[in-house]
């Protein structure tokens, strides 16, 4: 049994969702772990992980909008210092969070067919966001 | 230390919750691990995983209720091919999210008294929805 | 590789948030694991465990009010055999799940400069709450 860590960085281009599903499977890969459990830790407040539809890019049209309606940007939050998209951002990694665990059999993340893993930046603007990664299998 | 992996089906009735907790708890047992920790992957982005009150019945009503008024159905979706009751499925996903993470110690499972593993359905028909699962420990 | 679990308890003054992330890293400090991975499951079904920014006070009130926004008290449950903070507290339990994973690198678990680990007490008076603790690393 063995272990494998590292911090990925990833740029992005301000609010929405960068597939990073690739990026993890290349990093897995280059472990050589045939079984095992990865873990992601996205490492900010603000930007969150989650596993969602990788076809349908309307998924994310309306995910992005719903959102929008969960937690809307305004007046009344008592936290403003770094702009209106500041808090709402706080409170949609809350919705998400900022964990994915996912078991690997034969190689291969146990993803469903239609499941892509997502960095989800919830700021307006681009950010560089790390996401660290544990990796125990054998 | 060690790992025992595997893929679990389940059939749901359509939208509503199902408990897994002896379903799990039965395969775990099955691989006479007494220490470790124990990982679940819903293979979907329409169904979901959640621990929750495993007593009262009404919980779980107000649950579905919730949900729905938080991701109702409606015309003001982008993505609708399979329907109005699937947009909804997704918003539902990520809410609760596809994962579940439970350690076990003197071979149980350490949710409390309370808590039960469910698999949310959130489309409105029938599914057969997959489970992964990670166990490593000794 | 090693295991280490425990449980830990946390007696909460209430409906808010307490920072565990001391608490959590001394636990882990404790074992010697220098690598690894931290797992946490609260073992209530209105509490719930999530990380968020440990630097503006303002951003746990916003929170706060947010997660009563999005479940608040009413008469519209069917479950309120304890009480009118009880159904909301479920709510806001699966809203922010009870499960967290912490890669260990170099002794130090990876949360982010601002990350902070809250356990987040959904009920309105003071409770005991238990936290199960696993790690797996060397």
């Amino acid at each position: 049994m063995r272990q494998a860590t590292t911090i990925l960085s990833f740029d992005t281009p301000g609010r929405g969702f960068t597939d990073i599903t690739r990026a993890i499977a290349g990093w897995l890969e280059g472990t050589g772990v045939a079984e095992g459990l990865l873990t992601l830790l996205c490492r900010h407040t603000s930007a969150s992980l989650l596993i969602q539809e990788n076809a349908a890019r309307e998924v994310r049209t309306d995910l992005a909008a719903w959102f929008d309606r969960l937690a809307p940007e305004g007046s009344h939050y008592a936290h403003d210092d770094e702009g209106a998209d500041d808090m709402p951002a706080h409170l949609k990694t809350v919705l998400t969070g900022v964990n994915l665990q996912i078991p690997v059999i034969g190689g291969h993340m146990m993803l469903g067919t239609w499941q892509g893993i997502y960095l989800a930046e919830h700021r307006l603007v681009a950010h560089r966001r790390q996401v660290a990664v544990h990796l125990i299998g054998e």
